[in-house]
């Protein structure tokens, strides 16, 4: 994999050119994308003369050039966006996202648009897992994960509904952060769920992740250089029964090396409130959905796969009264969120990203473990923590508290810290 | 002007058919539109073809077929779409929005798309007031309230980050609805601010606003019908020295005409914490727009008005820090106005909507009565309350307390009731 961070820093000392990195992305494409189909929608020459032209400005930019994939949900005006979906095959946007146009701003290059399932919804991309190809590199940001853990793009941008980063970042087993919700806007996006649907990011490491979204967003998110404090951690066991053996064996194994490394680390139990929550957050996804989705499914419904099509039918009788008790109930949970973490003394969470190990290419991944912090806003990485017996990744989760990004970065980094001492 | 409820209901007594209501608005555009500029994008042949080929299922639809206006800013893929910039002259969207669809839903017929100022900002459309075509219809949903006030739609669609609604409305001596935020989905509208943009619509009287906010979002917000308990109503004075005196008299006369009919009417103040997270209005605003609007900076500098461009450089040295200052006093104030109304026993506050009547046309209009609502996120309905010397309508303001729509409404109904028995 490549390191955003060690690559802007060889461009940054003059040892290393963008164009330079440019083709190591290239060679990784050339080598593997007819295998894994990370990519949507990709034009390297104009990438190419765009870095020739650009290339004594974007030295000095915060991303130093480097070259970022995008999820093809997220519009741009150079490429094509389809959307994972047949009705925009060949659609060109009038304009960029906002996060594109923020990333080009601060020196990033869009290398190609990455896979995405139908509108970030459950029918799968045809990408596969670069760690084992039988696999399912998970839903719905999996071109992404899949470019980052092929080695084709040190930076990748994704978003998550219920565990659209979460899950991809896990089961190809790299480091994904989704910032609290709203700290990277959405728009140009196309919404599933306006209340839900939050922009982040895919890197090697959590050191990459932070120095991409520090460079994006413009706030200070980095956690290379110092050494972050031994953070107060929570190791949460919901859903406990729905893990592996092998994810609550690599939870644990997280949680000693912290604790090892000098992390407080105890048991937390969930509250009831943060349970009840859960439940309406698919009221909430699916109200929305059937409001966001309205046009494709009033014009375009025999162009709908077919489990989207029974969602969003099944969402219509969703009522106002049952999304405005769920949107109270997230409310009154995210204010219980807070207060538990504050009472408990906890910097963060660690609890499993993904029931296991990557399923075989084809199977439709569980959002179980991430949902509840989509809902409420919490900034949230998953963590590649150990392999199981046949070498695949397994991804552990770090959640933070809403507006502490930095401080959950900086724990994660930690924890991965501590884990590579073991 | 046409009342969407009576049209609504000689159309379900049989006693009129949705052909003949866009033979009135054809008639009426076919009279007026040369001089108002209403209209940013028009096809009458196409929308007749559409009523005649749907006539049956749509006088059943619970918004029967009635024609609406929608602003150039929202998204159709039936017409063009250009912001109310040359930058997208002839731009045709891919989907529809979602208040689109969702008005398609309900049995609405899209008339054509209404100017906008230049991305809903100040550089004016040239669209003129049907009270006075010497004068100013207000910023920016201009031709929304204008089609409005001359009787070629019954209803129009708009959208308010600052006072986008409530001074056009008031302005053309129309009613108008800036909603609870979020009541309405944006999905589909050309951003400027993402915490503030706000959907909401225009009408003859309040009950029109009602009946077309109930049927497009599927909510129980009508108040035709039953005759509205009187409210509790604080009048608000803030800003008063930037109202004209024929505003600061129409003011108190709407509120001796409540009192007369029974209201609980008293002066209130505005607690100091509401005035300091008005400055942030402005701080959430631009550090958005320099973000929402990049692509269009970036790219398309040179097509940008210049007091747009002007804007954004400015809005580019707002810092994330004062950005989120800015957004914690403003979700302090949201609790503040709660509280207030709540401890003051109040249903609605009176206020006025503009400092005054119309002015000339080119002159751009102030936002100062109504951006605090805006941030706030509650709802607020302009209401024509008296006229000048000239004839000119004065505009007052309804506000009520957040997700109170139907009382706010039902308040509005009140003192609209009151006003007209003087």
């Amino acid at each position: 994999m490549l390191s955003a961070l060690d690559l802007a820093y060889r461009i940054e000392k003059g040892d290393l050119r963008p164009s330079a990195v440019l083709e190591q992305c290239a060679s990784a494409i050339a080598a593997r994308e007819a295998q894994i189909g990370a990519f949507a929608a990709l034009d390297l020459d104009a990438v190419r003369r765009r870095i020739v032209a650009e290339e004594a400005a974007l030295v000095t930019a915060p991303l130093r050039g480097l070259p970022v994939g995008i999820k093809d949900i997220i519009d741009t005006a150079d490429l094509p966006t389809s959307y994972g979906s047949p009705i925009y095959a060949g659609h060109r946007p009038a304009a960029d996202a906002a996060i594109v146009s923020m990333l080009r701003r601060a020196g990033g290059i869009v290398l190609g648009k990455t896979t995405t399932s139908e509108f970030a919804f459950r029918n799968p991309a045809h990408t596969r897992n670069p760690v084992d190809p039988s696999r399912a590199p998970g839903l719905s940001s999996s071109g992404s994960a899949a470019a980052v853990a092929a080695g084709m793009v040190p930076i990748a941008l994704g978003t998550q509904t219920g565990g659209s980063i979460i899950g991809p970042a896990a089961y190809c087993g790299v480091v994904g952060f989704k910032p609290s919700f709203k700290l990277l806007p959405t728009v140009g996006i196309k919404r599933f769920s306006w209340q839900l649907d939050t922009v982040g990011l895919f890197a090697a490491q959590v050191a990459d992740v932070a120095f991409a979204a520090d460079a994006i967003s413009g706030r200070p998110l980095r956690v290379d250089g110092l050494a972050p404090a031994a953070p107060r951690i929570g190791l949460l066991r919901t859903f406990w029964d729905e893990a592996s053996p092998a994810m609550q064996d690599a939870v644990e194994h997280a949680a000693k090396c912290a604790a090892r490394e000098g992390a407080a680390v105890r048991d937390i139990a969930m509250p009831a409130i943060l349970a009840e929550a859960l439940a309406g957050h698919l009221t909430i996804m699916g109200y929305e959905a059937w409001r966001s989705l309205a046009f494709e499914h009033d014009r375009h419904r025999a162009q709908l796969s077919e489990p989207l099509r029974a969602y969003l039918d099944e969402a219509a009788a969703i009522t106002a009264e049952s999304y405005d008790a769920a949107r109270r109930q997230a409310r009154r949970a995210r204010e219980a969120f807070a207060t538990m973490m504050k009472e408990e003394g906890l910097d963060v969470l660690l609890t499993p990203a993904v029931p296991g190990a990557a399923p075989p290419y084809g199977v439709v991944t569980s959002a179980l473990f991430s949902r509840l912090w989509t809902l409420l806003g919490a900034p949230a990485l998953p963590l590649p923590a150990a392999h199981d017996a046949d070498g695949l990744p397994l991804g552990v989760q770090i959640v933070g508290r809403f507006g502490r990004d930095r401080e959950t970065l900086a724990a994660a980094r930690f924890i991965e810290t501590a884990l590579a001492g073991r």
